[in-house]
């Protein structure tokens, strides 16, 4: 894209200069919102000098590509009115995400600064739960009556309409206000100009409410292919609207919560990059902790095999490598079923079909394990004696523990994030590390459990 | 959305008594579009039935919002002439997607029944490289030149427009057919209607090349805000149109794909639930047999210390717990530090601010783990005789280790997706189980030798 690179060296030179004439001239031509995201990495202070030369709309369209941190650089730098200035023409939904990252008192004094309107626009949206489909609401939207004719549509949009996403649906109300039905934008333009809305409406819509959790938002939207959903009440009455270029963001951050979660971590809900160091290492250490404390229950269960392991050393040698294969087993079935629950390929009631799947999965795995783990333990005695003169007993030991195991390690992992949604809570929880923790501790007692039926006369 | 529920419900009953002439009656008001998400899930020889009923526009809507399974079958139920004209009628991209998942030789049969020029258009599509931009494209756009009228391009619209996603984007051409601007269908609708397209104008805009790999297309639809974005050759020209709506897909796609590995599995590629049972064992043995054949080493790495471990059997009891701890935080490092590389949050050679990050948070994790495995040594020992007179040796071996051990798994977690992805591999290859078992073996011979250092001349 030889055009953008050349657009930000250019600004560079006048800002460099501090020309704020000839940035003034040279960002005129712009639509905002096509400027925003190619200046949105020039560093904070060149971009202030660069909103106080030219149009407050180009800092409007801008503000919400810059990360948190740099938005709050970016308003300290800016004086008091300028600020007020720009936080009243955000659209709501860029500013209710901005002041929700904020520290409460930073986030109140900042609401000071709104006009009444605004102020009542911007707490009703914080009012909403975290992570709600209301948070996410914009409140500019184009609503017509049934009886207009296309003609008159379009010249209200000229009229009164917004350049914003927004601008992709016309939604149409009766006569108490109440939603009936959403048109595309586009089918008025594919329209006589004398045709009345009524015709063009087919009284199929979806609305969302605005208390939805926005992963229900995504899911409509993936599900009927829209641009824009209204945000209705229960009496129908349109609250505002939700567009698509948010879902993106949605689909990601959520995909990265169950991916860390997955990970044996608490959610960073913050770049890796930019986090504090102390909360990551707080985040990171709560679940290091509780898995080392289940993890420390293969220590009481070796314990109880103490015996046995001095008799037969060599029974201590295979143990990390059988018990990881159970959790690794463990930890591509939870994570599979996790994803697709997720993407909801199946429903809880569907479990048993899982767990079918994971037996018939789970016994071939731990076969082909089994029969690699005996064929190492005969191919290294055929050259060494390092495992004794009854390494055919143990080759049977660690094979037979491993298809146990295995099957085991699958069938935990498939059905733990079942148990977990069942319970009401995040199946994203039972991540690799904890079904691996807890196949561990349970893998033992089996593969002690096969050594002593085994061993016992021989070796134990 | 009790309104959906009751179509279902009416045409169900429909199709109950095989009334073709209620059927079209009743699906006549609708548009095709808006329908086709409702009716996606019935079952395939109720849609045939349905599609012989109605409109081939319903089909074609419908089409693509079935899985591939119901997609083959509803091919099957069809005649050979329907099956024409189906293929026939679907947008180019949908088409590929759809034929991209068959067998070869039935994708060629199918191909056999497009009419030659769309045959062509097939034809070039499928021969872009697989999850190409290419691949996604649509070649339905609104083409205007730049010194038309507004009241000209509306005109234009109404004449030519297809009722479609692709109609957002209005591509402004130059004498020889080179892409010069895209401008938003909205803005004609703001501006007056003699305006000429010049005017409307600002030069800026994103391309993408056909053989641009479909994340690099994720990442500028995230970064500029676009629901089109137009792809073009190297001179200029543009060859089709990649929509918003396939992106929420592409999207979701990735990150199962991300997750998937990062579970220690190969992509699977297809939903869970309708994968061949026999494909699936097959993806996952051969992550779990190449963990298996890399956790062989932990039987080697202890058969060098089997000595010690016959001489202090206590040993073995922590064994599973400290390498696990170590396993645990190196998954933990590379899934935070994978997610980060997919998010763009920084780059490779931003590795030493990441190993920076890794060496402070990996031994302060490591001094919390290492407390607390000391205590839970000296509280037992204070009730038991189970670890010996030398307990506090113990528990100093088993405390230093895993401060050395979580630090080890921090820096090899973190570091392993950049040296990846510095070679050219897929980061999310190195996946938990992956580090996880690269920690293990190493592990070992951390605390054997921490083991080797207190306590010789004592219990070794």
């Amino acid at each position: 894209m030889p055009a953008q690179a050349n657009v930000k060296v250019e600004l560079l030179a006048l800002l460099a200069r501090r020309d704020v004439a000839g940035m003034r001239k040279y960002c005129e031509p712009w639509l905002p919102a096509d400027l925003a995201p190619i200046i949105a990495d020039l560093h904070v202070e060149q971009l202030a000098l660069l909103f106080r030369a030219t149009s407050r709309e180009l800092a409007v369209a801008t503000f919400p590509y810059l990360d948190t941190e740099a938005q709050r650089k970016l308003l300290k730098t800016l004086s008091q009115e300028q600020v007020a200035a720009l936080l009243n023409a955000l659209p709501p939904d860029d500013r209710t995400a901005f002041l929700d990252e904020l520290p409460l008192d930073v986030a109140m004094q900042l609401l000071s600064l709104l006009s009444p309107e605004e102020r009542a626009v911007a707490t009703s949206l914080l009012a909403y739960p975290e992570n709600s489909v209301g948070r996410m609401m914009t409140l500019d939207y184009v609503a017509v009556k049934p009886d207009w004719t296309v003609a008159q549509v379009l010249e209200h949009i000229r009229h009164f309409g917004y350049d914003r996403e927004t601008l992709n649906m016309v939604y149409v109300l009766d006569e108490h206000g109440r939603l009936i039905d959403d048109v595309r934008v586009r089918r008025f333009l594919l329209s006589p100009l004398e045709r009345p809305v009524r015709e063009l409406m087919d009284g199929n819509y979806t609305t969302l409410f605005p208390t939805d959790d926005r992963e229900t938002a995504l899911e409509t939207f993936r599900k009927f292919d829209r641009v824009a959903l209204p945000v209705c009440d229960e009496q129908k009455k349109i609250i505002g609207i939700v567009t698509v270029d948010d879902m993106l963001d949605v689909a990601e951050e959520e995909a990265t919560e169950d991916i860390q979660k997955l990970g044996g971590s608490e959610a960073l809900d913050e770049p890796y990059t930019t986090i504090a160091l102390s909360r990551m290492i707080r985040k990171r250490a709560s679940w290091l902790v509780v898995l080392f404390l289940g993890e420390m229950m293969t220590a009481t269960a070796m314990g109880f095999f103490e015996e046995e392991i001095a008799k037969a050393v060599v029974l201590a040698l295979f143990v990390p490598l059988v018990i990881s294969s159970g959790g690794n087993a463990g930890s591509q079935a939870a994570t599979l079923v996790i994803r697709a629950l997720a993407l909801g390929e199946f429903k809880l009631r569907d479990w048993w079909s899982v767990m079918r799947r994971e037996l018939v999965a789970g016994v071939a795995l731990g076969l082909i394990l089994g029969v690699i783990g005996f064929l190492r333990i005969a191919i290294w005695s055929a050259f060494s004696g390092i495992y004794g003169p009854h390494w055919p007993l143990v080759g049977a030991t660690v094979g037979l523990a491993l298809v146990g195991i295995v099957l085991w390690g699958s069938l935990v992992g498939s059905m733990l994030p079942l148990a977990l949604k069942r319970l009401g809570f995040d199946p994203a929880t039972s991540s690799a590390p904890f079904v691996a923790t807890l196949v561990d501790v349970t893998g033992l007692i089996i593969y002690f459990s096969v050594a002593l039926l085994i061993l016992r006369g021989t070796m134990l």
